[in-house]
């Protein structure tokens, strides 16, 4: 494939300052024994952190600067803080992913690309909640990061025909030709090498970025190695890229990833920094060890087994790349109810029922919409908002039977993000669930959109009724498990607790309700120390 | 009457340590604005403080020592903080009061002898609240202070047959003499004095005590009079206590409390403390002003008009008194529903519509089956259970149709300190009116408790589900307003918080349910600012 065009790994719509989501505030309170907490939310943090809030927005800017509100208008504009692109410039990004997308179907065949769970089982799983939310926040740092820097190592196109193979090695029983695809209409590298050999390799050598990115089909098994320098004493580590469906392994300055059969063209898109850390980081107890292992050096690549490869970049960043591996994982995972059912169980704590491998939750169906609705948005294919319409599916269903519906007190529907018996109305997850329904509402149009309308409505209409029950007057309570299972009420740490405030403040933005902009405001004074008043 | 029993003012069960309601720590709170008050409650404290916590008992001293709990095992013995008075003790305390009440049915028509609130009005009203607790705590305060010292003045008794008018002073235009009555079988002093005379006169000369008490039947209007020397510069403060219905009126040093016709024997009992702080805290703003004027010495008593008097004297206390006085008082003024309407307009707060004069309070209500019930016990005067039984009405009676009963959510009783519209569900109140119904049902007997007994259970239902909604992690919430008006969380100042605290241990001393123990262990910690747990 050709550069001719724009860089592919990049689609820079605005360059609007960078505001990732982070708490809002970081004043001290006077209240007690919590700290607020104002660390950056990355998507592969370990520590359970608050999601980040995302949601598409109907009037554009309303909800003011201090949270991270990625906003569109879709068909006609994209607006991100009051910056408007224009729409031809909107258009002709739509038509390159369209292009991306459509151009090579197995696309949606990849198993690779997002992030591996490993919150609540140590050998990792997939897990919706997680890769919708790091989609969403790819998508929205392509709209606010700088453009990445790209360096180009290979794309096989015939600027020296006579060293047909450079700057590849090619040990002996290897073998290495450059060929051209018809169905990709582009020249590509053709290689074999036995599982015995050293490989046929790539010199890299780039110190500066860490995101790999290659255009890959075997004909055989075989695997993508690279070697990397680290800040670690010792010898440098390989990161090998196997077709197999193994998760994840580590051994001896070796990591392997699994990334699926891959015998038909597929780019295959990872962050070494994660992948590297993710592996050292590996052990049996329950979570990832932290480790601050860094990649010093991209050393080289090495190919095992038989196949073509185009297209070898390292770059700073691929927020589209990554946008569209979350979208496409989803839609791959979607099972026939709609659903993405998480495989681990989950025990939420005394009194409740443990939710077993197969359960669905309301969060990862609404940011699972959130992505869809904005693949869709941005691709024109209708197979996301059909998926996105879909996935509406397990609201309609009580929690007892395998949806996430909770009712409160026979009278509030509630989307639940943990769909326990008892019920547990957990509020940011259920603020997540009614976002998702708001852009599918907004995207879909007035009739393929008005089930999750209503469903939306209805949320809201219990939201406005119960959010004065996780209100201590001096902070937040994350769930009602206090009135449910009759316990001391689970309250907010900060972090959740401004997770709350954004969330609330984006429904002001959309909904002009005094209930948001007063308890805006006062949970605002909570973070300050302002407690309500007493009698 | 001759005082040759015991001194009628007293009847001592017990001499338990005092054990004043108060608040139960004075810990410093780590958790923010609010300190932690430790003052003592009285009954006539203006500044609406929350009420005791009275309760019988059915396993003496289960509640602990930190809170008051007077507790009784009726027909058979009385127990005071474990303290077991004799059967006999008891019975002839129950005989003597009984003698007390029916030889004299006028003590039904008595307009005097308990406290005028101001709370809610600068001109003075009878609450029904405030005069049960009244009663309650002296009550309480009979079981558990010392024996009070009387000194008597006058008994009209033939000590000395030549001075029969001996200590009086009768000026001229009076007429004042010793006759026997035949319905009390005693002699009295007929006295007549006309308005415009000075008065006959009674030399007192007391500095130490300040409760008078005397018997009286007036033949015209007429009045009592006491010259009060006080801790203020100036003339003496003259106290009227005259035949009409009007409530309080102060001017130049004059105090007036309007008595009642008192044409039929009937015992004056008043605590000149009281009525002088009250008398010159009056004024046209709405709350009676706090005064430190202390009464110093009191110094004679004046008749005018026409009729008899008996039995003159002061005393330290009078604490039966003061409980009969409530306990007639609440026989007086229930009305046909069972109810003790409260005249005047309540208003809530934003959000709420006001309740106006007649409405009944459940804690009224509770509070009054509370007296009655020991007024039935100690009298054993069918008239007080009937009146309890009777105060159960508006308890099945919607808030909108006059009653005091809410539904939360369709699903939970709850009987209403304020039946307000929308409902407001506040906690102490209700649970008064919860230990209201439970010394009727265990009081009552089966047959005649059954209907106390199921609304005491329902209330019970609705109180271990709730509670939950009332705990903020770090202290109490007063009601519900929050949630049914979309406000902030009316937070519980500190002592109410404690008085939740009372109120839950002694409920958990009544039924085991783990709530109450697990609340009020929690609530405990509140206090000396250990919250809830974050998640």
């Amino acid at each position: 494939m050709s550069f001719s065009t724009a860089p592919s790994v990049s689609v820079k719509l605005t360059t609007s300052r960078t505001l990732l989501p982070r708490a809002a505030c970081a004043l001290k309170s006077q209240g007690g024994d919590a700290s607020i907490s104002s660390r950056a939310y990355s998507t592969h943090n370990l520590q359970s952190p608050p999601p980040v809030v995302f949601c598409l927005q109907s009037k554009a800017g309303a909800g003011g600067g201090e949270i991270y509100l990625p906003s569109a208008r879709y068909e006609k504009l994209l607006e991100v803080y009051g910056k408007v692109v224009s729409v031809r410039r909107l258009r002709s990004f739509e038509f390159r992913i369209q292009v991306r997308v459509r151009d090579d179907v197995s696309v949606y065949k990849r198993v690779e690309g997002v992030p591996l769970s490993t919150q609540w089982g140590p050998q990792g799983y997939f897990y919706a909640i997680q890769i919708a939310q790091y989609g969403l926040s790819h998508y929205s740092k392509n709209l606010t990061e700088r453009p990445p820097h790209v360096e180009v190592y290979d794309t096989a196109e015939d600027r020296d025909s006579r060293a047909s193979t450079a700057p590849w090695s090619v040990p002996k029983g290897c073998v290495l030709s450059r060929v051209l695809d018809k169905t990709r209409a582009t020249s590509v590298r053709q290689f074999s090498a036995p599982e015995s050999s050293e490989g046929v390799s790539l010199q890299l050598g780039n110190s500066k970025d860490f995101i790999l990115s290659l255009d890959i089909k075997f004909a055989s098994n075989g695997s993508v190695s690279v070697i990397l320098e680290t800040t670690e004493k010792g010898p440098p580590f390989t990161i090998h890229y196997v077709t197999s469906t193994q998760l994840i392994a580590f051994k001896d300055h070796e990591i392997t990833y699994g990334v699926g059969p891959r015998n038909v063209w597929s780019t295959l898109t990872r962050d070494l920094l994660t992948d590297l850390r993710k592996g050292v980081g590996l052990s049996n107890t329950k979570a990832v060890k932290a480790t601050k292992i860094m990649p010093r050096r991209v050393v080289r690549l090495i190919l095992h087994g038989r196949g073509f490869v185009d297209n070898v970049t390292i770059s700073t960043t691929a927020h589209m790349a990554a946008f569209f591996a979350a979208s496409d994982w989803l839609m791959r995972n979607q099972d026939e109810r709609g659903g993405w059912p998480i495989m681990v169980t989950r025990k939420l704590g005394e009194g409740f029922r443990p939710l077993e491998p197969g359960w669905y939750s309301a969060m990862a169906q609404g940011q699972a919409m959130s992505t869809l609705v904005r693949a869709y948005l941005l691709t024109k294919d209708q197979v996301y908002l059909d998926a996105a319409l879909k996935a509406t599916g397990p609201y309609k269903v009580p929690s007892a039977q395998h949806g996430v519906k909770a009712v409160f007190m026979n009278k509030y529907d509630w989307y639940e993000e943990y769909p326990t018996t008892p019920s547990s109305f957990v509020l940011n997850g259920f603020i997540y669930s009614l976002l998702g329904l708001y852009d599918l509402t907004e995207t879909a149009g007035e009739k393929l959109g008005r089930e999750a309308g209503q469903l939306f409505s209805r949320g809201m209409e219990s939201l406005k009724a119960m959010l004065p029950l996780f209100d201590t007057g001096s902070g937040s309570i994350y769930d009602l498990r206090h009135f449910m299972v009759t316990t001391a009420p689970n309250l907010a740490r900060w972090d959740y607790h401004t997770t709350h405030i954004n969330q609330l403040q984006l429904l002001a933005s959309i909904d002009n309700a005094p209930i948001f902009k007063d308890v805006v405001k006062r949970w605002k004074n909570y973070l300050k120390g302002i407690r309500a008043k007493h009698n």
